[in-house]
């Protein structure tokens, strides 16, 4: 079933002395760049560095306790999974994380400092669902996915809440678009509370599935995970596809270029760390300037969890 | 005459809608890490990139209309530079700004974005004295210094009062010396507010000049300007440096490696940049656990304009 306004706002209560209430930052020179407002939800200060925190908290604050002891499982060679281990210590049940054994080595540490096992597979999606099930059989964990689930969903929509209370009168709210997650718990809570404003969702172009799926009707699965923009690789699921078709009338989409230059501007103008996937708002509001001109826009910069050793700039 | 806890309030309410009110970030990895409590007043987020906008602010909106009028001048091969300029724009009064001919293009260009006009200088003292001379007298500007200055260290004092007004308990509050401006009104505003709290300085070892002007009671110069930290290389003014006699009890000093370390945490496990410079408190209290063990200590993290090309760190 999928979630509700309710749902969120149930979901807002419930995770509240778990995580943080991110702030919302503006920049006059940003402003001036996009011809736009814009209002930045710094979800990159978020615990364990990434908007995933709400959903896996939430997911997790749900279950029984008969379930929860069994601890929870999931696959993730991202933020989800430090997401959920760190949502599991902190209920004190064990989590498990499936990830490929090419994952990077800042993320499996992530998963690891949050007191969550990892279970290495070989980079491919049978070898993940393959190691997940055997996970489960033998653990008796609870599967928690990272986007396709209505507590997921509801958790990510709190951002979103916490945005509008803060700046009510926005006329757009644009959030990265990988599996859908982030995307239709915004879009939620979006119509719901702000009727007269639009979600959209900002994609790279490599990585276009759900441009596509809106474009088709059907969710089309992802071709390609060269994108730089390494949190936005996914393709949707069957809840975020259908809300998003509901409540998103536009997906953006941006070159790796354009995401790596908005990236940078947000750590030399605003003083942030964002991720290459938290920079798609921006990266889709400087490169579609028809679209925003005169507008008031809140953008979601959905992470910060970035190798400091390799940054796409650095050259020298 | 020195600036009192008076003008410093005084400061707040005239800066106030000039400047942002910075936020008071925790890190539960870094209280870990350092056996402490640690509250990070974020100046790096500050209009400008840095604390220097609140006394330049506050050395702008003093002046009479007859001197406004003809404009403001300042020497600075940095923030100072820069948020001086950002003041007198929002005046709508003219800037001079002499810069030595090998500062840093990024720099150079923060003073001309915001309406600044630069005038070059040789890299020396002789020179940049020379310069500024000929600028005030073909210009009639007021010569605003980057530090020593009593409207230019109460104003600097105002981000140590938003601090305490946000936790109030602390044991020690820890701001970084260069020049001095930023450390005397800090110490100016814990001495007032809480005498029981102490207010410590944290500098380079390669330019320990407030360290070696403690011990010895007079201003030594600073004899080296090799430190990464490019905000830090000045040695201390007359009212800086008697303000630090009375009030600061302890200069901590740390090595560059531990400056560059401390830096790349703060944006590892907090997402926000911070300039060498502001990484100085955080590096002190790393280096000297002895000192703040089990402590509620404040860390002004000064700024955060960096030249997002050349970081310390990076090498391949």
């Amino acid at each position: 079933m999928l979630p509700t306004m309710a749902d969120v706002q149930a979901a807002a209560v419930r995770i509240q002395p778990w995580i943080h209430r991110t702030p919302v930052m503006t920049s006059i020179s940003l402003d001036a760049l996009s011809g736009a407002q814009l209002w930045f939800k710094c979800e990159n200060l978020q615990k364990a560095g990434a908007f995933k925190a709400r959903g896996a908290t939430n997911a997790v604050l749900q279950l029984s306790p008969e379930a929860a002891a069994r601890g929870v499982a999931t696959h993730s060679s991202g933020n989800h999974g430090a997401a959920l281990a760190l949502a599991a210590s902190r209920r004190g049940i064990p989590s498990y994380v499936v990830m490929p054994e090419n994952a990077s080595e800042v993320k499996r540490r992530a998963v690891l400092n949050y007191g969550g096992k990892v279970i290495t597979c070989a980079p491919n999606l049978a070898s993940r669902e393959e190691t997940l099930a055997q996970v489960l059989q033998e653990t008796g964990a609870v599967f928690i996915p990272p986007y396709n689930h209505p507590h997921v969903i509801a958790g990510q929509g709190t951002a979103a809440l916490e945005l509008l209370e803060e700046v009510p009168e926005l006329d757009v709210v644009i959030a990265p678009v990988g599996g859908g997650g982030l995307l239709s718990g915004t879009a939620l809570v979006v119509h719901s509370l702000r009727p007269a404003a639009q979600t959209w969702g900002a994609e790279p172009a490599l990585a276009n599935d759900a441009f596509l799926s809106l474009q088709n009707g059907r969710i089309m699965p992802v071709q390609s995970t060269q994108t730089i923009a390494d949190g936005l690789r996914s393709s949707l699921g069957e809840m975020t596809f259908a809300m998003i078709q509901q409540y998103v009338p536009k997906v953006l989409t941006v070159s790796e270029e354009d995401i790596i230059r908005a990236m940078r501007l947000l750590w030399e103008r605003m003083k942030i760390v964002v991720e290459p996937s938290g920079a798609l708002p921006l990266a889709a509001v400087l490169t579609h300037p028809e679209e925003v001109k005169g507008r008031r826009l809140g953008l979601i910069l959905s992470g910060g969890n970035v190798d400091l050793d390799h940054l796409p700039w650095v050259t020298k």
